[in-house]
Order: structure tokens, then C-alpha cells, then sequence
């Protein structure tokens, strides 16, 4: 525990799935939460830079996400996007006109030469997040994915093909030379805590892990180091992660996660239905935690949070819960 | 009359009058329009292109204006702005997100490249306008305005400072150097008749005819030119013209409109409030024409232009039914 009387929790967090677990962690009196997003879903579009993963994160830890689709901003427009549909832009990708206000804001600050980490943070301040929202780099990294019909985007790949074509191979542009930001480095050493949120393993946390020097401090902290598995029976609650575990010859299952974080967590948070994969799991070199793993309500959030949170620093106390 | 069988007719226009003259002149069956547009007014707001002007004239000849304040678009929202302001962001300058769309379509093809004429004349065919939009340079061209307070730009002047400060000086930077469009001199060149409208002559219609080579292509053109005076019994329906001639030792009346437009218009519509100063107009060179100048229905701006054209085309017809 810190000397603030908090733990420091530092998550790594890609997609709405880490969303979520960020707003469970947050939600915690005795935690100080660092998150690490995911920059390589970021793209251009009309001219603008639009960061989709650390915009997620922002809007839930700011409380003005879109619950029903639990990303975008709530009572949300789209005159500006009509607008431009109207002059002939590709449209397909679904920016709303409370959202395009933090796209300009965020391409006027880059160009003027801030550093995305700077704007991120303000951005959160702004947005009333208490946690502090961190990038991984500075650096421009871009997931790429290989379909029959070529290499997309992945914002082409995931909003505009729908996830919809076979997933041949991943690359991440930029990643191999990307320099982790000073604030990455130092929420992972200074972590008393390291959570890797169930996200997708293969587009959102690996192109954190990726970012040279990330996966290093993570092996090098003594802290604990738990890992939840977006996997539910083989599913995810939510995107491409069991298809394109399975189409790039990895197990879409909590097995699949734990070879992925195997050497990075110690712990991996199963759901009880898949209880059945804990020796396999344990075969992988981290130890399974069975329990209710699926986020709907804001008390789910903050119950898998508490859990995580005692496993590391209570774990006594969990036991006698269980 | 031109082989089409229309009178080609170019309108020289700026701020909400200017748009409304363009309207009447579009609603005529007999006329083919294109409209020289202001580009002084234009600025950069949150790293996007605005050109307040020009889009006024889209708007205004898409119909899909605001038509209770004359600017803007009809069913605007304000959420793009609303971020903004949550940012931090000086968000003094009014742009729903409609407007926002076209703002980010702009600049996206400016950064491109793309000629600014180019772009406005896509736009307006986007937006259905039958009309010809020209900007009268690609060059950039800023209005600053001097007052007590030092240097404003319009915008800060106009919107920020709501007209309050006295002007002292007016100056268009970039306007010695600026060069004209191709489609500019064209549409000057080739017009059977030349309209200046009933806009602000000091920083709507000077920043036109100041781009080098213009006034000289009107004065050139045999065409017939006319000119309509923005002010009606010493005030303007809108804007600061008034306050301003006055400021810089102008007459604040249709004789100040005449001084200005001596030598590049032969005829003035005056209002019929105005029918006293007939004789000093005429003394300045310029052939008065009273008349209902005031456009506040669609029928009021069709009737003016008719008679416009009439006057040129057909004075006769005019002179007949006055």
C-alpha cells in the first residue's frame, strides 16, 4: 500500500472489456488507479485524430459513456457526420458530434506539437476521470490486419468489414520502434498491483506489452500480477478475440489468454464456467481464480475489481468469502 | 444575353445581405449566377478552416439556412462545441455541428492541397446550389480590425467583441499580395452584368475588389453594373457598416456607398426612404434607382433582383411599371 493509504493499481486496458474493469478499479476507496490504453486502434479520419480505446476509457471513468452501446458518448448527435456524408465522405466509421468536439480538440493540440500523453491526460482531467489515463507511447502505432481481400485498418477490419473477414495475420505498424512514454515506465515499476484487463489479448494488449520496454517493466515488478480472461466457454463477451484466436492458430479460450500472459501474471480470473480449464491453466504457470467474471452492472465492475484487489492484498480475506 | 439563353450575371457578395441578393438573383429563371464571395472573414478556429462568408452564401443558396438568424444551418446542434468548451477551449465563435462537418471537410482537403475554390465550388454542389461559388483569391486573405484595444481579427471583433469596440483602422492582410482565382476574373470578364451587393462596401466588398486585378476586371467589363446600398435611412438592416464609415470618417448613407463604388458601379438602388439623396448620389457619378430594398421575405429578394435585372436588360419594362 502506498503512502497515500491506497494501493496503487496499474491496469492495462484495451477496448470496452478494459473499460469496464477500469471502472471497476476506479470505483474501489482504496485504490489509485493508473491505466495503460491502447493507442494502436487510433486512425485518421477526415483529417482528424481519433483515439478510440483511450476515448472509451475516458468516457466510462468519466461517466458519460453510452451504456447501451458502451462506447461513444451519451446523447450523442451525428449532424456533423451527416454533413459530411453529404459532401461525399466515407462515413462508415461512427463519430458522434460530442465526440468530434474531442477529436478537433485533440489534432489541434497534436498539431501544435503536444505530446499525446499531455493531451490524454488533460482530456481525462477534463472529463472529470480521477484515474490517471496513460499512453503506452507517443510514439504512432497502428494495428494492421491481413484479410483475402489485403491488409485493413483496424477500424476498417472491425467498424467498417464488421469483423467480418478472416483474420490472416496482425501487424503493428510502428510498434517495433516505439518509445514507452516516461508515465507508462513509471506506473508499471511504481505499481503495487498490475491487473492486465479482459481485453482482446491479441489487438489490445499486445500492442501495450509491445511497445519496447512495457513488457520488461511488467516482468521486472515485484508486484502482483493478475490477468482476467476475456473468455467466457470460449467466448468473449464482446468483439473478434475468440475468431481471430482461433483463425491465427491460438486457443480462444482462457487457455489461449494464459499461454498469451504466461511470464506476465501470476493469476488468472477464470469464469466458473470454466472452472474445468484450471489445471490446464495451472499447467501454463499461472494460477486460475474461479468466479463471476462477466460485466454488465456497474456492482459486477466493482465485485470482479474488489476480488482482484483482495487476491493481491487480502487474499485471506477472499478465501474466507469464497 | 448569353448563348444559354440567360443572362450571365455576377454578383459581387458578403454577410448576410450579400446571400440574400444572391438568393433573389438565383430564384430569376433568366439568369445564370455567380457569386464572388468574401474569403476576409475567414479564420482558423480550433485548428479548422471557417469562411463564415462563403458559407453563408452555400447555406443561404442550398436553403438550408437558419432563416430566423440568417446564419448557420437550420436544426443545428452544439454538442461538437459543448466538448470544446469542457476542454477548455475558447468557444466564443458560435459553429454547430452541422457547420462543424463542413469545417472539418474543408480543412481535411486544404491540408491536402486542394485549391480553397475548388473546394467551395464542391461544396455548393454538394449542397445543391445551382449557383456558381468563386472565390475572388486562394490566396489567404484576413480582415484585421484596429481599435482601442489593439489589433482584433473580424471573428474577434464581430462575434467576440459584438461590434462593441470602435474601429479605428481597418486592414486585410495578405490582401497586396494575394492573387486572383482564374474563375474570378472569368466570372467578371465574362458577366452581362456585375452586381455589387447590399453588403458591408468596408469589409465585405473591399476585401473582393482589393485582390489585385478585380476592380480592374470590373472596371474593364461594358457590362452593366449595379450596385445595391446596404443602408436605409443611415442605418444597415445588419451589421456594424454604419457605425463603422462613420468611425473611419465615411458617410454612414447611400452617398458614402456611392463614393465607394464610383467608378466601378453606374447605377445605386437606394431605398425610396433615401429618394432625397438621388441628386448628391448622382453628383458622385452614379445613376440612383429607388426602390424597396429591404429583403426579408423570399418574394422581396426575387422582386429587387428582378428589378435589377430589369433595370440592365430591360429598362424599358422597368421604367413601365414603376
Amino acid at each position: 500500500m502506498s503512502s497515500a493509504g491506497k494501493h496503487k493499481v496499474t491496469l492495462l486496458a484495451g477496448g470496452v472489456g478494459g473499460a469496464k474493469m477500469a471502472e471497476g478499479l476506479a470505483a474501489l476507496p482504496d485504490v489509485a488507479l493508473s491505466v495503460i490504453g491502447n493507442v494502436a486502434d487510433d486512425d485518421n479520419f477526415h483529417g482528424l485524430w481519433v483515439s478510440p480505446d483511450i476515448d472509451t476509457l475516458t468516457y466510462s471513468l468519466g461517466n458519460v459513456i453510452d451504456r447501451n452501446q458502451g462506447w461513444g458518448v451519451a446523447d450523442e448527435g451525428h449532424r456533423a457526420l451527416e454533413t459530411l456524408n453529404k459532401l461525399g465522405a466515407d462515413t462508415w466509421m461512427s463519430l458522434g458530434d460530442r465526440d468530434f468536439g474531442l477529436h478537433i480538440y485533440r489534432t489541434m493540440r497534436r498539431r501544435r506539437g503536444d505530446r499525446p500523453s499531455d493531451i490524454a491526460r488533460d482530456v481525462a482531467r477534463a472529463f472529470g476521470v480521477a484515474a490517471e489515463i496513460v499512453l503506452p507511447t507517443d510514439d504512432t502505432v497502428q494495428t494492421r490486419v491481413r484479410t483475402d481481400a489485403g491488409w485493413l485498418s483496424f477500424q476498417e477490419y472491425f467498424v467498417r468489414e464488421r469483423c467480418a473477414p478472416e483474420v490472416r495475420e496482425l501487424a503493428f505498424e510502428g510498434l517495433g520502434q516505439a518509445r514507452p512514454t516516461p508515465g507508462a515506465l513509471e506506473a508499471v515499476r511504481a505499481a503495487d498491483l498490475i491487473v492486465i484487463a479482459p481485453s482482446n489479448p491479441l489487438v489490445s494488449i499486445a500492442p501495450i506489452l509491445g511497445v519496447p520496454g512495457i513488457a520488461d517493466a511488467v516482468q521486472a515488478s515485484a508486484a502482483p500480477k493478475i490477468a482476467v480472461s476475456p473468455f467466457i466457454a470460449g467466448k468473449v463477451v464482446k468483439g473478434p478475440a475468440d475468431r481471430m484466436m482461433q483463425a491465427l492458430g491460438e486457443r480462444a479460450d482462457a487457455i489461449g489468454v494464459a499461454r498469451r500472459y504466461r511470464g506476465l501474471a501470476a493469476s488468472l480470473f477464470i469464469d466458473h464456467a470454466d472452472a474445468a480449464l484450471g489445471g490446464a491453466i495451472r499447467a501454463e504457470g499461472l494460477e486460475p481464480v474461479c468466479s463471476r467474471i462477466l460485466m454488465q452492472t456497474q456492482e459486477d465492475k466493482a465485485r470482479l475489481a474488489r476480488e482482484i484487489v483482495d487476491l493481491a492484498f487480502a487474499p485471506a480475506h477472499l478465501e474466507a468469502n469464497a
